[in-house]
């Protein structure tokens, strides 16, 4: 249960003295120092010291060092695993100083993992009861070793082509959900993963991409949900036409509750097991996409931030974060892979289940109000654009 | 998933003036009068008028008249499936009652309701948001039909016998949980269930009895876990002296949070697949055990519903409350059946789920702190007795 162990917990954005003070006690732990905050500071040690001048300038940037010790990155740095931890670092960086911003107060605290028997890890950042967020995790994690049998089999089901001997995997990917306290900002959830199954017995390697953006509004402004299904199908657009209307009918698709018989959100866009045209034009793809996450949601934050809102506002937020806590862990392919994965961090995996989730029996919005107005839209999906 | 039909909502123990209005309006819907209320009131008809008056009289005690028609109970009064409906209704309303007195101020609101496509129905009765709890539902269900291909599997993976042909099943259940406000009042569970299923290929009939109660407190009374188990084993030994610690054993192996490596609570007992010695005995064990759920909680309540709590203590409340729709959404084997069932009626099955929940990013009690306590039983199982 509680096989990974976590080599640094540090606040985003610290003072100088607060740095200096976290940064040695994360060393005694690891041996590493972990470049946090807005202050940054890397030691290059003599093993990175042959890693290439620009990585060294772009982990400067990230909340933590990645996974991946610098060197490996540096070797390898034409590998598509190298280059997508590398990507997701920069996403979760990204998304967080965006999200600091916006809350003028409050900070990420970061958490770097690791698993004891099986390889890899991950790099936490979770801000909690803060100004402007209930909530927001951005997780990354890069795993690999053998698949457990019952992760196997749940991947088998849609992989016809994987044999059933044992299955080496790595996995690579950044995962984020932000739940704000107004209940006029949206909750969003983005996830952008690479894998890659060594099948012993038949010899092959296959490899895929998966991932999307999604948006949980709990009061409806079109106009909102406008732009952000604009900038998806812009960062769609760039590499291929048919895209956003086929991984926007499967985010409406995917994100459905069936036993609610409605949708969690007004959807955006999702796509699995993406390994066409080849592996070069996908990442590229999948780099728009995440790219894409900041401008099509923080607008929205800062647009909302400060509305005016009631207690039935409040009320109604909360019941739709319970929908939100049935689709994560009776549907949601992510967590139960999460679930499966021996020396799985559960923190890491439920930070995006909101801080407070209500249900009420029966509970029905009044006709005509703007609860049942966004109920509206949830029974029967929308084209946006 | 709209496809049940609500025949009667009312509440428990009316006016007079009440009673009368709200009867026409169920009489207008179904053409039958719903008893209902501490006034109870029964239209014998000329179909029902052959039921014993044995029947009728048992029938007053009820939330609502059983799903079967009085009639065709009366017919098949020695068979099992109508002797586990009435006693289910029994216990239905012998707990609502119970709950009743202690709250002094709330009802229950009943509701019956049928499968349009497939047949049965059932009666649920919830007290939301009243003076002693937060959320109380008792649920009746007697249901029948052909098992949906994705029920049938699941049940195949425990009933080896079962052919691969379509199987008619016959399901009869009381199922309950009790959400408290007060955190010094443990929360209760229970469900006990009679399941038959024709197997047309081999010709054969399987039959099998499960349940169980089982207690969740948020602050631990030694002596309220102990009385809790003493009636418990008490309702089993009157049976057979093994139930106990088999049944006790077995419901800290179900009810265990996999995930978090903790139990959801401090046990009781559970089984499932009950078919020995012979269909009477499990039916009078059974009956045992249902009978034991008042004498084993209600004083709980009564002894606790008062005490004073701190705003610390609510919290914690909420937090294992985030765990207890953590166990029913991911492994229930009663919700995941329930959410496989077509027309299955998605606010009976959910109403398990607590009014409110939290969930904390990394929380961890202070070290010998009540909390960290509670932790400890949950953690590592009790022999409480």
């Amino acid at each position: 249960m509680n096989a990974w162990i976590v080599t640094g917990r540090s606040a985003f954005a610290l003072s100088t003295y607060q740095f200096f003070r976290r940064a040695k006690v994360v060393k005694c732990i690891t041996g590493t120092v972990l470049s946090t905050g807005i202050v940054y500071q890397f030691v290059v040690k003599n093993k990175v010291a042959a890693a290439s001048l620009k990585l060294d300038q772009d982990v400067l940037k990230f909340m933590a060092t990645p996974v991946t010790s610098l060197e490996k990155l540096s070797l390898n740095k034409d590998d598509i695993k190298s280059r997508m931890e590398l990507l997701i670092m920069e996403i979760q960086a990204e998304v967080c100083k965006a999200l600091v911003a916006v809350d003028g107060q409050s900070q990420f605290v970061v958490e770097k993992w690791s698993r004891v028997k099986d390889g890899g890890g991950g790099i936490t950042c979770v801000m909690q009861d803060s100004n402007v967020f209930e909530k927001a995790g951005v997780n990354v994690s890069v795993v690999h070793g053998t698949l457990p049998h019952s992760a196997a089999q749940q991947m088998r089901v849609r992989h016809k082509e994987l044999s059933d001997g044992d299955l080496k995997f790595f996995a690579a990917g950044v995962s984020s959900v932000i739940h704000p306290r107004n209940p006029n900002v949206p909750t969003v959830h983005f996830n952008y993963r690479y894998f890659e199954v060594d099948d012993k017995k038949s010899g092959k390697t296959h490899w895929w991409f998966g991932g999307g953006t999604d948006l949980t509004p709990y009061v409806l402004f079109k106009e909102d949900v406008v732009h952000f299904h604009t900038l998806l199908k812009q960062a769609c657009d760039q590499h291929d036409k048919s895209y956003y209307p086929k991984f926007k009918k499967w985010c409406d698709e995917y994100f459905f509750i069936t036993h609610r018989g409605e949708a969690r959100g007004v959807g955006g866009i999702f796509f699995d097991d993406l390994d066409t045209p080849n592996k070069e034009e996908v990442f590229k793809f999948v780099t728009s996409c995440a790219k894409s996450v900041v401008p099509s949601y923080l607008p929205l934050v800062w647009k909302h931030r400060n509305d005016s809102y009631s207690q039935a506002d409040r009320k109604w937020q909360l019941l739709r974060r319970g929908r939100y806590v049935e689709f994560n862990l009776i549907y949601d392919r992510g967590t139960k892979f999460g679930l499966l994965t021996p020396e799985a961090r559960i923190e890491s995996i439920l930070m995006s289940l909101p801080l407070h989730a209500s249900w009420e029996y029966c509970h029905q919005p009044a006709p005509a109000s703007k609860e049942a107005k966004l109920l509206e839209v949830l029974v029967k999906p929308v084209d946006w654009l």
